[in-house]
């Protein structure tokens, strides 16, 4: 037999990735990529019944067709026999959550609930239940409950609990018969192995799962009387830890994706949280900042603190034994996109194309032979909301400093700073709360924009590390597979074998890290002004635009 | 002999139209419009020398391009013989003022100047002398300068001093070879009959003439010592009242235009001020807004009071025996253009020229489709600068309230608002200082635009009225050219006879303005808060932009 491989599976937002990776030295021999055929619903069902704002749903079946397409391609690409596959990972954007039956079926899939919203899938970057979020985080102030500070002092409007309760209130049919609320990430796991695990990680992070135990009944009670029940009717279940087996491959999945019956499953795993170690990032003050249509942020620690803002800090969250904090940007490739949607005249695109490059490789080019603060203008990069450290997606974008002569190039290169500058703000937070950032690393699909780095070397006055793979989460997903199938004997020894990174990739200028201090120093008064309740105008306009929609 | 005729010509922004028009009743028989061959120079002089931000310049054989091709055109096009006409009138954008020589010859005409960027005639969105202005304004202020209050407590940096100084500062050889400085206005008639005439409306408005003179030589050299001649040695200039004859047309001018010699030339004007009587405006009260690419605000009032912001109150300043105010937006059209020109992908390109719609046509049928609030947007109008009534060109444009669900159209409605939003400051000031707006009638090319219109109705919570001409501002100055010509005895006169309006043309919808009081609301909160000191970023960002350029 030849030597041992392992599949990791990257569930993203768009579509999924499968890798095959060599146990020994973490080798990617090849990969392929499955699009959901569905895409992110967030105007219609797919029969065509109209959508609120702020709303993306998906379909779980768009899961389930990556692994039979992505994984059965990857292996023929790799030219690796079924046979020498010890082990399966996968992992997930999160909170990314859907109810289904007691057998695993989602509601979405009954007949009768194919044109009810709330059946489907809710992405993570669905934000219409900001209002439970709003009421779930003011009870537990009022009550003090002991989970709060573990997320900064706020749960966000894309978690388990809000999501589930805007369910009970929109829509109550759908909630009560709703047998098991899970996270996709679990879900896929259970689809493959026919054991419904729940992971460690999104369990602490989006289920507030903390100290072995959820929000309490009377908690819950005090939200909605019908919400008591809703952690031991619909959410609790066993906790696997990162890295174990979750079962072994069921016949039916080993026919989707050729794979052997019987190999290790890993228990579900979060998109950023996976990367970390791909990144080799497991010690302490390690921050891996996973860049694509959002931002996480992920680093362990072995200091628990509460820092303003993050996500969450959970026992185990990354690694074990250690605390894994978690922060994060909710658009950053999205908005580059919407800018080349939206910003990106005719004209531009005739000379990108002659040129032969994307609209970003073109607006980027031009970006680029800017100097700092020459466009005149400052973002703030809340187009899909605020995560860290506002938590609060309704929250909207800003741009200042408009003139007459101000060009797509100009607002492309202010958006790509605003990015920046949000990273550089949750950077300051966890060093204001006496967590120590020792080292940035970046993975995800925005390393491959070198102007991009450099502004992030420059706003946060650090060295840059790059992951050294394109497929950071699917890697790590792998890595884990490799650990459940026994090849290691925990994680930390997978990451020294099979992990990657290259050191000082970027280093900060100095004379234009000086520059950007004063621009991110108008960047945070804004972002106070803006975000803190000084001027509400944000929350007040996505009122009035949700009143003039109804 | 047939009827009279006369003929109009308005000096826009990017071109010059004349208009033939028929003395008894003011018919337009046929107009010609003639676009100037260097357009704005805004980044480079025609050799390629590199302009600053901020700068706008044009040249002055442009003009008289304009009278040797549309004057004969519109006259041939309205087979109307030459000898008919007897009268020929002018408007021109202000402040629009060139250096010359004491026989009118611009200096950029002089070989030796050619490259020299001062030696250029300075647009009226010649934004690069706010710091001139800023200190205009604190010595005036410091001094109690008795005119200053006639300019709403500020000058712009739009204005002669300001441009001049700026000139005396950055080349003072240039300033010290000018012989006069002068308006486009009264060099453009200067050139037709041979005579330089300063025309009251320029000298009040952006000369600061007030009461029979201009600010004294003491003031003026302590901002600068070699200031302290600049009134007696290169403005002072006999004054003529609006519709007063200048002079004759010579024969040189007659070749140019094909008009006979010895015609009455009427004396320079303004393009706004000069269609208030076109649009019927005057009597008291009657506010004319000529929609272009920037806004004038004009209004007679039989009393002189000081309006916080306005652009200036002139005796006679409109129209004889009443005072004159004029307010105004530095960017509208521009700003819809630069939406256009930034903001329209390739996608719209292809549907709207399918439709075989400009952009400006298709994006305002997509927008129309909106209810008031629904894109959830709010900007500020000031990508030119706010000309009233925060009177600071370094203020910039502003955007709020984007999220990854906003289309072009979205922005296109939020800045069409915007100058509603403007407009509506303007005439809450007029109100506020007790000088009552009872009719607001708009003129200018934006009028075709009936969404813009309808939002100008609602956000004003007024009827509009509309000038009954598309070329109001050529009408105007023909009007004048009539009683210059000695037909009518006075422009009221003439307003009756020839003036156009359509009163009522559209009405406010009182729930649309409603939703529009909400968000005139935000507007007023970030217009003080961006505009009145409380958070300077975009004077910051100014100056950045600036350093970074350098």
């Amino acid at each position: 037999m030849e030597e041992p491989c392992v599949v990791g599976v990257d569930f993203g937002t768009l579509s999924g990735r499968a890798v095959v990776v060599r146990v020994r030295d973490g080798a990617e021999l090849a990969s392929a990529e499955h699009a959901y055929t569905h895409a992110v619903l967030d105007r219609t069902l797919p029969d065509g019944t109209r959508l609120p704002p702020d709303w993306a749903l998906q379909v779980p079946s768009d899961y389930i067709d990556v692994l039979r397409n992505a994984v059965p391609e990857a292996l023929a690409r790799a030219g690796v026999p079924a046979g020498q596959v010890i082990g399966i990972g996968t992992d997930f954007t999160a909170c990314t959550v859907l109810p289904v039956l007691a057998d695993g079926t989602p509601l979405c899939e009954l007949p009768k609930y194919t044109a009810r919203p709330h059946a489907y899938v809710k992405l993570w970057r669905h934000h219409a239940a900001q209002g439970q979020a709003d009421r779930i985080n003011a009870l537990a102030a009022e009550r003090k409950e002991p989970w709060l500070e573990r997320y900064g002092g706020k749960i966000s409007s894309e978690w388990e609990f809000a999501k589930a309760l805007q369910v009970l209130e929109e829509d109550p049919e759908i909630y009560h018969r709703t047998e098991r609320w899970l996270e996709a990430a679990d879900w896929i796991v259970w689809r493959l192995c026919g054991t419904y695990v729940r992971n460690a990680c999104t369990a602490g992070y989006k289920g507030q799962y903390q100290d072995g135990a959820y929000p309490s009944p009377e908690y819950l009670a005090a939200l909605h009387p019908d919400f008591a029940g809703f952690v031991t009717d619909k959410l609790d279940q066993p906790i696997g830890q990162l890295g174990d087996a979750a079962g072994r491959l069921t016949a039916e999945a080993a026919a989707w994706t050729g794979l052997p019956e019987g190999i290790a499953v890993c228990v579900g795993n979060v998109d950023a949280h996976v990367t970390a170690p791909a990144a080799t990032a497991v010690e302490p003050g390690q921050m891996v900042a996973i860049m694509g249509t959002s931002t996480c942020h992920v680093m362990s620690s072995d200091q628990q603190a509460s820092v303003p803002g993050m996500c969450g800090v959970v026992d185990g969250g990354i690694l074990p034994g250690l605390w894994g904090y978690e922060a994060g940007q909710s658009g950053v490739g999205d908005i580059f996109a919407w800018c080349v949607r939206t910003g990106f005249p005719a004209e531009y695109a005739e000379k990108a194309a002659a040129a032969g490059q994307s609209p970003h490789e073109y607006l980027t080019a031009l970006a680029a032979e800017q100097k700092v603060g020459e466009h005149g203008l400052l973002a703030l990069d809340w187009h899909s909301g605020n995560r860290s450290v506002l938590v609060d997606h309704d929250l909207s974008g800003l741009l200042i400093g408009q003139t007459l002569s101000t060009r797509p190039e100009d607002v492309y290169r202010a958006l790509l700073e605003a990015t920046a500058f949000g990273t550089r703000t949750i950077i300051d937070a966890f060093e204001a709360a006496a967590v120590p950032v020792q080292e940035l690393i970046i993975a995800g699909g925005l390393t491959r924009n070198a102007l991009l780095m450099q502004i992030y070397a420059d706003v946060t006055r650090r060295p840059l590390s790059l992951i050294g793979s394109t497929q950071g989460p699917a890697l790590g997903a792998a890595m884990h597979a490799a650990v459940a199938a026994g090849a290691y004997p925990g994680i930390r020894a997978a990451a020294h074998a099979m992990g990657k990174v290259q050191r000082r990739a970027y280093l900060p200028d100095a004379e234009r890290a000086a520059a950007y201090e004063r621009l991110y120093a108008e960047y945070r008064v804004l972002h106070d002004y803006f975000g803190r309740g000084a001027n509400d105008v944000m929350h007040r306009l996505r009122r009035i635009r949700a009143e003039a929609s109804a």
